[in-house]
């Protein structure tokens, strides 16, 4: 996740990527509260402290700022749940939960909640989906790991366990955040990770 | 569903209804194609072949006509799933899946593609929890028969298994869309289905 891959192809200097990564902040915490649409170029420079012209040096348009604030949000996603490099997706599923419940409203995922607004732009669509391969590549992972470890059944397929996982945390939290209602993600996760455990 | 749960407390005639429904429906799919944002009266007028004095007379305004366009999404849904009146949820996912595969783009939930929208409004989400309370229910009772039936794990609450189920249905479809790839939701639902089924 260290490589830039939007804006101008060359290297920046330690002040230029603080200023980058100001700029990409601010914009993922507007998109995150108020949506995509709603996020205007003039109020990512006003919370982000940045003047047109540093905005324009790192981003040609908005839409090539919300490729990088995709690859933000999913940067988010993964620091924030280390336990995907373990075996235990009870463990996994406990951190997601506890994420959750520290950050209160809105009762959101960082990505997915900018599911529903990535079709108007296909590239937006495509950095979206390429997103959460990556994230569903990882869960898919610890199954494996899981499985040799005894914890998961090995007869299934991991990729297609993991499908369901994200399935199951995404709709999880979208009827989480409708009901007001944290204990239905943990409903959510629970059938996920009660689904692929290995049967006596 | 009979029962006219907004506009004025009267009944319909006849032609009241047809005239009623004709504006609902375009409503629905305006705001199903669009979303709500995007959908203004004019828009509502136009599609529906009505004019404004009488929507108006059915509807106080636009806040008022999207809680018809919820109500008409969870019928809509609910009458595309005669198998949730049955035992078996197998069969019930099937249907589920049939009926995304013939209705091809946008791949969405009739009903949950709302849910990111109605936030700005409290009564749109307490509208829109209801109906997804209602249809987790229908689930709900699904699966007490196919407990009676010897189809469902018995050990587990019928009412926490249709969260999962219902979770997995939006999540898989959400990822089914962004992947814009219908086997999404199958591995999805296929993960619901074998999670709550009797285990030898």
């Amino acid at each position: 996740m260290d490589v830039v891959e939007t804006g101008p192809e060359r290297p920046l200097t330690a002040r230029g990527r603080r200023t980058r990564d100001a700029i990409v902040d601010a914009a993922a915490g507007l998109m995150y509260a108020r949506g995509i649409a709603a996020t205007g170029i003039a109020d990512v420079l006003a919370a982000s402290g940045t003047g047109k012209s540093q905005l324009y040096h790192y981003f040609a348009d908005k839409s090539d700022l919300v490729l990088a604030v995709i690859d933000r949000q999913l940067e988010r996603v993964l620091e924030a749940q280390p336990e995907l490099a373990g075996e235990d997706l009870q463990a996994w599923a406990a951190s997601v939960w506890e994420f959750h419940r520290a950050e209160g409203e809105p009762l959101a995922c960082p990505l997915g909640v900018l599911s529903g607004q990535v079709e108007t732009d296909e590239r937006w669509r495509a950095r979206q989906a390429a997103s959460f391969t990556a994230w569903q590549d990882r869960i898919a992972a610890l199954l494996a790991r899981g499985q040799r470890a005894g914890r998961v059944d090995p007869t299934r397929d991991a990729d297609e366990l993991a499908v369901g996982v994200l399935a199951a945390l995404q709709g999880g939290l979208m009827l989480a955040r409708l009901h007001r209602d944290l204990h239905v993600l943990e409903l959510a996760l629970a059938a996920a990770v009660d689904h692929v455990r290995v049967r006596a």
